[in-house]
């Protein structure tokens, strides 16, 4: 199965794995379809928001984080209980449509790879539908 | 690529779009499948939630608004980060399935698009697979 | 069309249905492609989490609690807005990679239908996409 390997550097992090994508589209002349895109962690997520001002993304994450601290009622014991339902909030599967080989994403549109307990090495999988 | 156009007329609004979705499996006697709705636009989103009374999309409104703040801790300038956020937990992409050329549907379901930061004329992408 | 049949116990409850899942894969003998799993019910959800410890969960559950309480600022009149709107932000459309046969899951993932108004009698349509 195809999968792109993503390395983190923070517990928290949005990673942009737009050019991973469209590389793996051109590489593999798709041309249209829909691709699935699959986070296999418990603890990350996949979404799509603005990647041109690097304050958005920062926005996103210190306001998950006032909503779901670090610390609070968890009986989990591994401490990254925040990390597990912010996973569920942004969701581990995203479908992104494909036309004439490009991916198709709005003007400030980025794909991002949410990371909410690293650092780790990640997995995301790839599965493509022509249509 | 196939798209719908709406017309928002608030900020902050949930639009019905089932009947466009439906008119469009009709026109192109789209059968049996999955149909993918992408919204470019980050933010706003695509989710599904019941239709009849409409207090319940506005409880949805209000209690997101009460859980994301238009002030709050931000460094987004342009003012409307709490959209960026409630764009990546109500999510861009739908899939929804296609059966003898209707929409799948519970009964109280409806499919919306959800303004975050409107009004604004949105586009919401579409691409049809037959399975 | 296909579907699995869920019935819960509890007004809030995860179903862990990655067995249900992978039978109908098998007894099908679908391979390679996408499955998409649909929650018709705008009370419920469809989530991907882990399911080693089931503390995970219940910290999932508690914690959407702490944010959407059963009592707020609600209008509609059925008493379950705070399930209508968890349903929005896990989401009711869910999709999963095949490969050989098998559903594509991380080590510690589970496919969890997510019960927010139960308890209930509940249906997940299902559809294959072979890719």
């Amino acid at each position: 199965m195809d999968s792109l390997t993503v390395k983190t550097a923070k517990r928290e992090q949005f990673v942009d794995i737009t050019g991973e994508v469209q590389d793996f589209l051109t590489s593999n002349r798709m041309e249209d379809g829909v691709l699935t895109l699959y986070c296999s962690h418990t603890t990350g997520g996949l979404t799509i928001n603005e990647g041109a001002d690097p304050s958005v993304v920062r926005d996103i994450l210190v306001n998950l984080e006032r909503l779901i601290p670090r610390r609070g009622d968890y009986q989990h014991a591994e401490g990254n209980s925040d990390a597990h339902i912010k996973s569920s909030l942004i969701g581990p599967s995203l479908q992104v449509i494909v036309h004439k080989g490009r991916v198709m994403l709005g003007t400030w549109q980025k794909i991002f790879f949410t990371e909410f307990d690293g650092p780790r090495t990640r997995k995301i999988w790839i599965k493509w539908i022509a249509g």
